[in-house]
This record gives C-alpha cells, sequence and structure tokens, in this order.
C-alpha cells in the first residue's frame, strides 16, 4: 500500500466514527505515524441520522467529510477501503487496497444491526445504522405515499401508510416523534388526495417501558409525548416474522409495508481476530483498551466491551462512551511515546438526552431529570454544538428553525429511488449501477 | 387513475422543469383540472447543478419539492410518474400508474443529452443532465483521487486526475472554473500525498470561442479567466470517440479517466405523438406553442421550437425562455376559459450571464456587457433570489459565504460510490439495488 515509510511507530486506526475520530485527533503525530481506515470518505454524527431518514436534514449537515478534519495533521494518512482481515500474528492488515503492517491497531469498528436470527426480518425490514439506509428510508417513507395515491385497494393504502418500528430506544423513540411530527403537519398538505388520519405509526418495544437505558420519569414521559402525537406504543412485545407485509409478534399482528429496525445492534469487530467475545459480538479489553490476549490490538467505543464486576457487559454503547475512549487512548499512546505508563480508562457519565417532538424532549443528568420544552432547547443546543464544524451548526440551524416557524421540512425529496415495495434489498447499498 | 373527475376541462403537463411549473402556477384552477407529471418529485433548479456535482451545494439546496409548491392549489393533482406514451386520437396518455384521458396536454419535457450518435462517448462519459447525474459526477470525481492514491502507475494516476469537459457553453465553463478551485484550494489540502499540479481540466469546444450563445467579449472574458486558473481551452476541437481512458478527437488526444458530456442536447418530446420536429428533436410549434397539426397538444420550454424568419432553430434553449413560454400559456389557458383569443409569445430577453470563479463572471445585457467582479456579485444575486424558497436561499447563501470566507467547499462526499474506473453505466440511474 502506497504509505510512505517513517522511523516511528505505526498506529493503525480501523473506522471514523465517534472512537476512532477522536483518537486520531488525540495521537500527538509527533512520535507516531496513524493510518485511518473507513469504507466512507465521511464521518457520520449518528445521532441526528433519524432527522436525515425524515425529511429534515441533508447529508452534509450530519456527515463530515474526513479528510477536512485532519487537513492539518502531519504523519497522518486516511483511506478509504474496506478492512477485510487482520493477521495478529504478522501484525499486518488486508483491505481493499492492499496489505499494510501495524505495530499497533485499534479496532473502532463501531457496531451493526442485530436481527438475532431472523432472516425474514433481516430481508425485509430497513436498518437505519448508516447515512445511505437513513437516505433510502427517506426515499421509502415518500415513496409509499406517491403508491398509495394510485392505489384502489384500501387494504394495501392502509399498508402503506403503516410504519412499525421495532425497538424502543432513543432511535426508535426520536423517528416515531419525526415520523408523527411528518403526519400532523406536512403529509395531510403534500397529500390532499389522501386521508392521512390513517396513516399509523407504531413502535414495537421488546421491553416494559421505552428508553430502558434513561430514567424511569425520561420513560414514562417519553412515552406519553408520543401517546399525545399519536403514535401507537406496544410495550413487551417482541417482533418474530415479517413478510414484506405483515409484522408478526408474540402478542399483535400489524399491516405495514414499512418495518424499520431499531431494535437491536451487534459489535462488528474485524476478521480473523481471534478473541474473546461478548454474545453480543463485542470484544472484550482491559482497562486499557486492549484486547484480551493481544499486547497490540485495542478496540475502543461500541465494539468493545471493558467489563468489570458493576459493568457485566460493559459500557452502553453510546457516542459519549467512544468519544471518551477515543481520546483516553490517545493520551495512553502520547503517555506510551513518553516511556510513561498508561492509565486505565473510567467513564464520566455527562447525562443523557433524547427528543421527540416540537418542544419534547427529556433529559438524564445526575441530579436532574427532566422533560418538556426545556429539555427540547437544552438537545438542541447540545447537539448543534457537537457538530463538527460552524458551516454544518449553520445549515441545521436555519433548518430548524425553519422547521419550527412553518411547520416544514425541507427535504422531502425522493432522490435514490428504492425499487420493490417491500424492502428487499434496501440494505447497505450504496453502489449505483452495475 | 385515480384523479378525481371534475365539470372542468383537464389540462394535463408533462414534466416539471421551468416552463411546466411556472405553468401550473399560472393556470386558474377555477376554470381547469391541472395534472401534472414528472418522473422525480422535486423540481430541478438547474443553473446551479454543477455545484452539487462539484461539492458545493447539497441536493436540497437546488432541488424543491413539488408537493411543496402546489400545497394549496385547488384542482390540481401531481403525479410521480413515467409518461409512457400519448395517443393524440383518444386524448389519453399512458404512463406508469395508469391512463388519463386530456382535453388539452402541454409537453414540458425538455432536453436530454446528445451524443450525436457516438455510442462509446454515451456509453463511458458522465452527463450532467440530471440531479443524480450531478451526484454521480460528485462521487466520481473523489473515488478518482482516492484511486490516485492507491495507484503506483504515473500515468495511470494522470489519467485519474484528468478531466475532460467536452463543451464550452455556460455548463462547460462554469463547470471547468469549479473544478479549477477545487484543484487550487481543496484538493491539495486533502490530498497531500498526491501532486495535485498534475490534474488537468481540459475544455473541448467545437466552435471557436466559449459561450457561443453570448457576446463576443463574454468568450474573451471567460477564456481569459479560465486559462489564469489554470483550464486548458480547447478551441474548434471535436470529441469523436471515448474507450474510458482516451478521448480522441479531430486534433489532440488525452488520458482521462473523466469525460464530462455537456457539448450537446435535444429535444425529448413524449412517445406517440406524431409532429415535425427539428434536428435537434425539438417539436415545432406555432406562436401559441400549439404542435403544429395539433389542436390541443403544446409544447412549451426546451422540446418547444417556435421557429420564425430570424430564429430558424426556434428560441435559445434557455431557462428564461422555458419560464417565460410557461407563463405566457398559462395565460392563455386564463384567456381561453374567458373565450377570449390567446395571444402569441414573444421573447424578451433579459440578458444571460455565467459565472467562473471567485470574484470572476461574465453579463450580457442590453446595454451592458461586463465581466469580472462586479459580475460576478450580480450573478450570485440573482441566482440566490430566483431560487424557490427562502430557506433555499438560506442555506445556499451559508455555503456560498463559507466557501468564499475559507475557501472551502462543504459537500465533499461520496455518498453514491459508482462502480468501476470508467463511468460505465452512471447514467441517469436512480435506483438502489436490483
Amino acid at each position: 500500500m502506497n504509505v510512505p515509510h517513517r522511523d516511528l511507530p505505526r498506529i493503525v486506526i480501523i473506522g471514523c466514527g465517534f472512537a476512532g475520530l477522536k483518537l486520531a485527533k488525540s495521537i500527538n503525530t509527533k512520535n507516531y505515524q496513524v493510518v485511518l481506515f473507513d469504507k466512507n470518505n465521511y464521518h457520520t454524527f449518528q445521532p441526528l441520522m433519524y432527522q436525515v431518514a425524515s425529511a429534515g436534514l441533508e447529508p452534509d449537515s450530519i456527515v463530515y467529510p474526513i479528510r477536512k478534519v485532519f487537513n492539518k495533521k502531519e504523519n497522518f494518512h486516511f483511506r478509504m477501503a474496506d478492512v477485510h482481515e487482520v493477521d495478529a500474528e504478522k501484525k499486518r492488515l488486508h483491505t481493499s487496497v492492499g496489505t499494510l503492517d501495524y505495530d499497533h491497531l485499534v479496532m473502532a469498528t463501531g457496531a451493526i444491526s442485530n436481527f438475532f436470527g431472523m432472516e425474514n426480518v433481516e430481508k425485509y425490514s430497513m436498518p437505519m445504522k448508516s447515512l445511505v439506509e437513513a437516505l433510502n428510508l427517506r426515499s421509502v417513507i415518500l415513496q409509499n405515499f406517491e403508491k398509495a395515491l394510485n392505489s384502489s385497494d384500501m387494504q394495501e393504502q392502509d399498508a402503506l401508510m403503516s410504519f412499525v418500528i421495532v425497538g424502543g430506544g432513543a432511535t426508535g423513540v426520536e423517528l416515531a416523534g419525526a415520523l408523527a411530527e411528518l403526519k400532523r403537519y406536512i403529509l395531510p398538505k403534500d397529500y390532499p388526495d389522501l386521508d392521512i388520519r390513517r396513516m399509523q405509526i407504531h413502535v414495537v418495544q421488546g421491553a416494559d417501558r421505552l428508553l430502558p437505558g434513561m430514567s424511569a420519569k425520561a420513560s414514562a414521559d417519553s412515552e406519553r409525548f408520543l401517546r399525545k402525537m399519536g403514535v401507537n406504543i406496544w410495550l413487551e412485545v417482541r417482533a418474530q416474522d415479517y413478510d414484506g407485509t405483515t409484522v408478526y409478534t408474540n402478542k399483535e399482528t400489524f399491516q405495514a409495508k414499512t418495518l424499520i429496525w431499531t431494535a437491536g445492534v451487534k459489535g462488528a469487530p474485524t476478521a480473523g481476530l481471534n478473541a474473546a467475545q461478548t454474545n453480543g459480538g463485542r470484544v472484550l479489553v482491559n482497562a486499557f483498551n486492549q484486547v484480551n490476549g493481544h499486547q497490540s490490538i485495542f478496540a475502543i467505543g461500541d465494539v468493545a466491551a471493558m467489563t468489570s464486576e458493576e459493568l457485566p457487559y460493559g459500557h452502553p454503547m453510546l457516542a459519549s462512551v467512544a468519544v471518551q475512549q477515543g481520546v483516553h487512548l490517545g493520551k495512553n499512546f502520547n503517555r506510551l511515546a513518553k516511556q510513561k505508563e498508561m492509565t486505565p480508562f473510567t467513564y464520566k457519565d455527562k447525562g443523557t438526552m433524547a427528543t421527540v417532538g416540537r418542544n419534547l424532549a427529556v433529559v438524564d443528568m445526575k441530579r436532574f431529570k427532566f422533560g418538556g420544552w426545556f429539555a427540547w432547547l437544552m438537545w438542541m443546543f447540545v447537539h448543534l454544538m457537537l457538530l463538527v464544524d460552524f458551516r454544518s451548526r449553520l445549515v441545521v440551524f436555519v433548518n430548524w428553525a425553519w422547521s419550527y416557524l412553518f411547520y416544514d421540512k425541507g427535504t422531502r425529496l425522493i432522490v435514490r429511488k428504492v425499487k420493490d415495495k417491500t424492502a428487499v434489498d434496501c440494505k447497505e447499498e450504496d453502489s449505483v449501477a452495475v
């Protein structure tokens, strides 16, 4: 591979999500050469992905060119490539653009959708773990209404206008709220020939409450907000099968042409790595994010499970954990370069939040837990500030302000037409043509 | 087709470009039912399309949801569909969503790329006549640099970094300028491992000057501006063949993995219409935009050729002609409803302009012809004001200001990966998956 040789130890990072991005930024490249791989040329700000899927934002608001982040970094090399396999013995990585030897390897490969072996659900549902999947979902939602217009079969129309979201975590709740806003403010104006009151939004949640990672108050508030917005919530209901139209669960069945899968994720470690994993496919690491049994291989973020007595399954799969682990490992590399010992990672919980709709959000902080208008303002402010640059912030702010003032969403565009009425083959499929 | 029956004459419009959009807006739907077809659910502001291709703007800045434009219009129905064929005798239209009878039919179907029978050029080149093609071009430009990084063959690297634009009209000139800015301000920072000075931008123009539709001063100015920006200009050179790497012309040959085709367009009339056409596939119409020989069928915009002694080939294929013909025909329909006679169309030339780069544009007005900084300001102001709504204007303004202040372009994202090094099958191919 065309990477210049330097007389510096080489750190290779796989994945430019929150963990990989922060790590690469934190490493002092006076002491190391850094090579970063990602299959895309952009970093994705996942917390706002549902706004792309629901026609509120365009990709450039939530994804950011990786090369731009590292414009001024010396001894840093980004390669857009698929990583195929790691050879831990030879300390070598096999990728779609050649092989590369490393001194230290960091897996920041994140998580992928977990369908728990339900093949039909995997085949016909729409996941939302990547930008491309979010864009596909946006197209499918809008295409369904275009199709409903041309159908004279009431049952088919209803199925086209029904959306089942499996999973009541933050992604499921936020997407349900966004769909409810489309139903209330936008679709009746866009489709006067359809009776949009027939549109159904269902959230199917296996646990006995929404947002199980947050406080009981947040669960109750978000459920109340969503119900008020007309969303149907089904607790302790688990999806079991789906044929593209009928969703089978352990209780109800639903007729819906769109099943959106936000119910589960699993770690996505690189192939070839021989290391202990949790049931959820996360690689076990020690307190320095070192993969058990591998001195030179680290794992950070969603793919890593740093288990302990208090955390038998590792930290929650959250952006804030990934960010902190990335920064921390970067500092540890910098310490190693100065012959200092690494320090163990500790997670600082700064709170969690989720938004439901206009003026409605829930926030859990150590001392305060609150929901409603102020939580919503805080959610918006925090997310605006987390965006990578000022241009994205301005563009997102313009879109949010417009949307708030005029009850409008600007990007209801079917750019990538998704074929066939069911979501067959709408998975990560970001290539056009043959 | 599910279009409600009204006791009103039905006007069916095919195509929602500038002509179709303005027409549909102008018709008084107290007197008519209007049904509008387009294969997309958005209207495209074509003059800024090259900014999507060159990573300056996202789709939502230049395309606009059609349903939103007509939110409040009564007796108006939009259907996203492909129109297959017109049956003039039965006054009936066959589409992908069913058949529909019309009282008046208006073809506003625009123009498509014309490759003048050169099959290889059609196969391997990238056109830029639709949003999807512009997005594909953006991906190809960026993917080529990613590929060049991984190549150790100097010739291949050079070909990957070479761009031949065939056609020196406004689209060709504007795109060449945008590529030159990428070369100068952005790519050297993004790809420090490549010698970006080796990047070549060629404009191949058959005529003896650029912008042949504008004044001699505009031609000379734009040529001077482009040469100063490092663009190679080849006048009186015509592309003849292309194999994906070598561009053959009547004079030079060029090694380039990307050939961008802006050299020719032809009218795209609906199939089944039996009517006289120009060599360029434009349908001959009378002064009322009525298709010769068809009382109830009209054609407006690029697809129509309103020939006369002064205009043996019809009006130039410009947005301003399409806008004026759309508005005029709408007024004529409204006159017909009041039993008044139609009035003939006359084109008011308000001037033409093209931009080349920062602080550089050319403007032709009746009395003044000028180029440079003030022309550039005027170009920006006019184009901002032409955008459909305030949100797009704000978003475009933020992006332009950012780009101007920081020599940056925000959307260099490879969202739709285009397969294979040549542009095979990168044509209008806006579907994902099987």
